[in-house]
């Protein structure tokens, strides 16, 4: 069992795999806050140069000396020193490479989403059940927002009343000349789904967050985005198993004034609550005599980073249980595939 | 045939047949407007008060001499000085009386919607096919929208590129203590689609005005206020034949702040409409580039009823087209019934 030997204290050896953007945006400013708990063995890329930048970048700010670097994923799994990896990859390569880390008995954090379509998804997790001694996170920020847990307090404390609609708006633009949406396999659609697999899957999360399983749901969808390749404009409905009514308008390739839309609000029988990028607004009543009655703003708000990667240390160190599961993370992804499914096949899908 | 005798400057003689809330708030400050073109000879309703009340505010404000007062419908439609008649009535009962009207001959302009189901709705279309000689308005205001127009103006000159998602919220609360929802046959659930089937055929024919025929669709809904009967709470996603996407949350169970959300956003592929309440706003681009092409406020916004009545107007006396005609009703009415088919039988249904 990788890391059993490990004093608890000490830093998780880590091996990064992928050493592209997400790595750099992403999870650097949370590993930089962490540089007790994780330091970078190996650093492995298909690009040799990115290899080396994360490398450097891992000696320089991680507190992390003489970073190897590998162009050969395996050479990092079979890497004595190597207790973890971080990976983030393309969307399609994930599953294999996760189950081959396990395979090696290394822990695991993987960028979401777990597969490029349902089926790889489901046998990842089946298989996944025997390497119980191997912890595997899913790197799905939104379970661990701040603001998201602030609402669910005030759903489960009954602020709200009953909640009986959850409505999510997040319409953007994806520029493919900058930034993630340059990375070719975006663009090629090597996955099903395109942008909406890719970001939508973040949104499926905060449906299952905000509002429990879904029992049922329907979408239409379109591609209108004259780069990226595949869905990247989907309307979707959902009834929960609880009996709320769920809505998602999704478009990554809305053009619009501002950085893109992402409110999510919650509606219950008495009150409210609207969340944006970190904030959380509780309010009472309707229209003139409504009142806010608390506003939440997440003081850190980075959408998750740090405490998906605290939980990962403290899963592998402590055995504490990890919360962004595979499980987890195969139902955020079924969300989206069945809303694939039940666009193409024009029905409405039990989940 | 009525009013062919007329000259054509004299007002039409105008009917009241219902003499609730509706003509009282939403029409007359339109026919205060129009005192050379309408003349009200006689008010009707179960309640003598309520007919007698309007007969003296169309004494009063309407350039009406004499108005009787009648409480039977079939004494107004029985009266040789009564061109035309306006019906305001409970939901179930309008499709009855726009027909027994026609058959006596009388122009109609009827509030919305059709009947108390599609198939009232259709029987009653088929049926007007019969009387040819008499013109029939719904009383959709949301047909006569200029910000609607504006916007409908602005995706003809392609000033969004090619439109590709129509995203409505249509989301508030109903008082059941005052105005419109203290009505009994409101609250008693008489005809089928609660607040939804009264209120949401609004954003039926909205979605109709700005996006064209819908040609499948799939709604979820939900029956949560506490008061009101029916069905109140629905998302619904549409597909136009256009292959737009189409989205409405509608509750009108929902509390929060403000009088009400009432937004409409038309995403295309260069740029984006919003409107709400009178106003709309042209953009183009998105985010830091994003910049705001024309704002149009409408100088006089009253959600259409003006230009509904001089429609009706002009119609009689000029033979001009009716805009709102039932076969428009009927096709805003059977978006709202079949999505309640669809939430009923949980499947996507075809238009």
């Amino acid at each position: 069992m990788a890391g059993a030997k490990e004093k608890k204290s000490e830093p998780i050896r880590l091996g990064i795999i992928g050493s592209g953007l997400a790595v750099k945006w992403l999870h650097w400013p949370a590993l930089k806050r962490l540089t007790d708990k994780f330091r970078v063995v190996v650093c492995c890329d298909v690009d040799p140069k990115a290899a080396q930048e994360v490398a450097r970048l891992a000696e320089q700010d991680l507190n992390s000396p003489n970073v190897r670097v590998a162009t050969d994923y395996r050479e990092v799994l079979a890497s004595d020193d190597v207790e973890a990896v971080l990976l983030s990859l393309p969307i399609h390569l994930t599953a294999q490479i996760i189950l081959d880390a396990a395979r090696a008995g290394k822990h695991v954090i993987s960028e979401k989403p777990l597969a490029g379509n349902l089926e790889h998804a489901q046998e990842l997790v089946e298989t996944l059940r025997n390497f119980k001694n191997v912890k595997v996170e899913i790197a799905e920020n939104y379970h661990y927002r701040r603001d998201y847990a602030k609402a669910k307090e005030w759903i489960a404390a009954g602020r709200i009343g009953q909640p009986f609609l959850i409505q999510m708006v997040s319409r953007f633009w994806t520029d493919p000349t900058t930034g993630f949406a340059v990375t070719p396999w975006r663009q090629d659609n090597q996955y099903r789904g395109g942008i909406f697999a890719d970001a939508g899957v973040h949104q499926a999360a905060a449906l299952r967050e905000l509002g429990g399983e879904i029992e049922q749901l329907q979408a239409f969808s379109k591609e209108t985005h004259p780069v990226m390749g595949g869905i990247d404009t989907v309307v979707l409905n959902a009834r929960f198993r609880n009996g709320i009514l769920g809505n998602l308008v999704f478009s990554g390739a809305a053009k619009g004034p501002g950085e893109g839309l992402h409110i999510f609000d919650i509606i219950g029988t008495s009150g409210a609550i609207q969340i944006s990028e970190g904030k959380a607004v509780l309010t009472e009543g309707a229209g003139k005599d409504a009142k806010v009655l608390e506003e939440f703003v997440d003081p850190e708000h980075d959408g998750g980073y740090f405490l998906e990667f605290e939980n990962f240390y403290n899963a592998v160190r402590e055995n504490a249980p990890v919360v962004s599961t595979v499980e987890q993370a195969l139902k955020d992804w079924e969300i989206i595939m069945r809303a694939l499914d039940s666009a193409e096949a024009r029905n409405v899908v039990l989940l």
